[in-house]
């Protein structure tokens, strides 16, 4: 019982992916990453610990070892998780550094690079995006390594997971089971006049529960409830609001296995829909189905999107947001790999065993409706993650 | 049913924290401040959504209205919590600067900024370790508003948030009995063999339930369970490992209420405990008793972190981690707010209605122990925001 985890994935599966990462590296013109993101982390080492709020840094050379900076009390247990990581490359920076106004860790981290031999004139890839590289990590990292040449690396890591391996597909499968039976907990947990906080509830005990054998994980986004008008305000979390009758509920959530993720979104309603309603429903449904029609090896992103839009165009609705982007593993605060978009104009043509949540969310004034699907691209189509009808979901209302 | 939300405090306590912001950034010759951090966005207007995985920033001059930029889709619902900036401050970058390689939210928000006529010589203070306030989005601010003088501005929000008003003291105390119910929760969810996984379900069902008329909300960090020797691991997260007998396992959680938390460990045991922990048990609990003595209005951080390491040295113990640090609004992924530590060497005085987590984290080789409180400083003492005895919890050894 020492907590130390089984690796989620084989040694060699683990070399493959970093031997991708240190070649995108090359290609780019760089002779190391700074990897900060918590799902870059994992997918290169292993390691899996809600210790992202303080700095952590995974240093990737691409020739050399692998390097790996965090704070010391997570740094001493970090070989229970991080499997490709020996311990002697792991360094823990002093408790001392912690919310300080005059030392940060990202001095301690920049000295120890430069006495690991790291300090000369090396171009540096960094992630300008990423949650947890924050703006003071990156300014001590400028002073303290003067000789470095910091560039942007623009998701470099995420990109490379964008393909996903079979063993990932089997997670992903895993969380869609789990996905699948979240989003009928929450179904069985609209009753008129449940307030939401109550659903959530249900809702997030299905999510760890997971089923049988298969545990499931924390979602890096909570379970949402955009109700009736308010349904344009996407992202507003759960309060103690009442489940109404007559009025549209998306429920958008995920299922997550071992920090793989398969979202999904529904729409359901209790009583009848107004007319406006269920004709929005099944246009929406209508280009969803036309979009995943057109999923497949060889198409593009632009292709998927428009085949969504034409059916839009052709009911006289339209849709702002992007339809799509590329999903896998996921940390708080975000699901997305933040890559491909499935949107007009992105031109990434699709590949067997890329993964995406195609949603589409259309939020009109007073009145929302959300149908999704988290898919695998085949040779010849598309796999869904999950299996839920389409169509809004008519809950009794006898309730 | 539109979503829209009752404001979580009165517009003259807002008004009051604004205030309270604009004179310390005046006092640091700030002539604005940019706001990233979702809590201290909170603080300030109201706004709430799990919207802060994509860019959006509070513009707060020292003379003049706040602004607020967020995703289009977020922007357009955003009246519904944001009871403090009125709609034609509330700014939506478009849909096409998502995910992009050469474009992005941050350089919106530049250009927004200077057609606002907020692009003079202005000395900005911008937040250098919220998490979402990104190098990117750090940088096309330097590049798009070349005449300003960005400087790190220290927290300056969060210090602002340090002592609590009685409205926010109300949500803490029901954060705090949330808290506890969790906690008992987690206790009666423990059995031998039972995967952690399904702790963790009735936990996060309990945390979202509440009690009776007080909603709770999601926490900022998922319950987490240190157990036997893999408690040097504190932050490792659930997964189907089953519950051991005769090994010590944490639990630390929080209960929340309208993003106000109380967090809360203990160390609970099924069977009977080995000599040396119920030795170091003993020593920690009473190590935080003496710090929680000397907790009151006057007392400074250094007293109450040496009141507590003089019990764990007089019995050949050590520490190297903080012992506390101060809470209140929490987002992911993190619960502190990340000003003042309870540790030796900080001189913070206390005042009445700070509030801190008290949290004495034990981790030796090959065993843990943890225990805390919420606490509230008082005049005389302080007032602890849950009901849980301290100690080893022995749970039933016939289960």
């Amino acid at each position: 019982m020492d907590g130390t985890r089984e690796a989620p994935f084989s040694a060699e599966e683990f070399e493959a992916r970093r031997q991708r990462v240190r070649e995108l590296a090359v290609a780019e013109g760089l002779d190391a990453l700074l990897v900060a993101d918590p799902a870059n982390i994992y997918y290169l080492t292993g390691y899996d610990a809600w210790s992202f709020y303080t700095p952590q840094l995974l240093f990737v050379p691409v020739d050399g070892d692998l390097r790996f900076f965090a704070r010391e009390m997570d740094a001493n247990g970090a070989h229970r998780t991080i499997t490709q990581v020996p311990g002697d490359r792991i360094f823990g920076y002093p408790e001392t550094y912690i919310h300080q106004v005059d030392v940060h860790p990202g001095d301690w981290i920049a000295e120890s690079l430069r006495e690991l031999g790291y300090g000369g004139a090396l171009r540096v890839g960094y992630e300008g995006d990423a949650a947890f590289f924050t703006v003071r990590t990156y300014r001590s990292l400028v002073d303290g390594l003067p000789s470095w040449n910091l560039v942007e690396s623009h998701n470099l890591v995420n990109w490379a997971r964008l393909i996903k391996s079979d063993a990932e597909i089997a997670y992903m499968r895993q969380a869609g089971r789990i996905c699948e039976i979240a989003m009928n907990t929450a179904f069985a947990g609209l009753r008129p006049g449940r307030p939401q906080n109550q659903v959530a509830a249900d809702v997030m005990a299905a999510q760890a529960r997971g089923e049988g054998d298969v545990d499931g994980d924390y979602a890096s986004i909570v379970p949402m409830f955009p109700t009736g008008a308010g349904a344009d305000t996407p992202h507003l979390t759960w309060a103690d609001t009442p489940t109404p009758r007559g009025l549209p509920i998306s429920v958008e959530l995920a299922g997550a296995h071992r920090r793989y993720h398969a979202p999904l979104a529904r729409t359901a309603i209790i009583g009848s829909p107004q007319p406006d309603l269920e004709r929005l429903a099944g246009v929406t449904d209508e280009a969803l189905e036309a979009a995943l029609e057109v999923v497949r090896e060889g198409s593009t992103s632009d292709d998927v999107a428009r085949a969504f839009t034409a059916v839009l165009d052709r009911n006289g609705y339209s849709k702002n947001s992007r339809l799509g982007y590329s999903i896998g593993v996921g940390y708080p605060p975000d699901w997305g790999e933040r890559t491909v978009s499935i949107r007009e104009g992105d031109t990434t043509v699709l590949h067997t065993n890329m993964t995406f949540h195609l949603i589409a969310g259309m939020w009109l004034t007073g009145m929302g409706y959300e149908v999704s699907e988290s898919i695998r691209v085949t040779p010849t189509g598309c796999e869904t993650f999950s299996s839920i009808p389409h169509g809004l979901i008519r809950l009794d209302s006898g309730r």
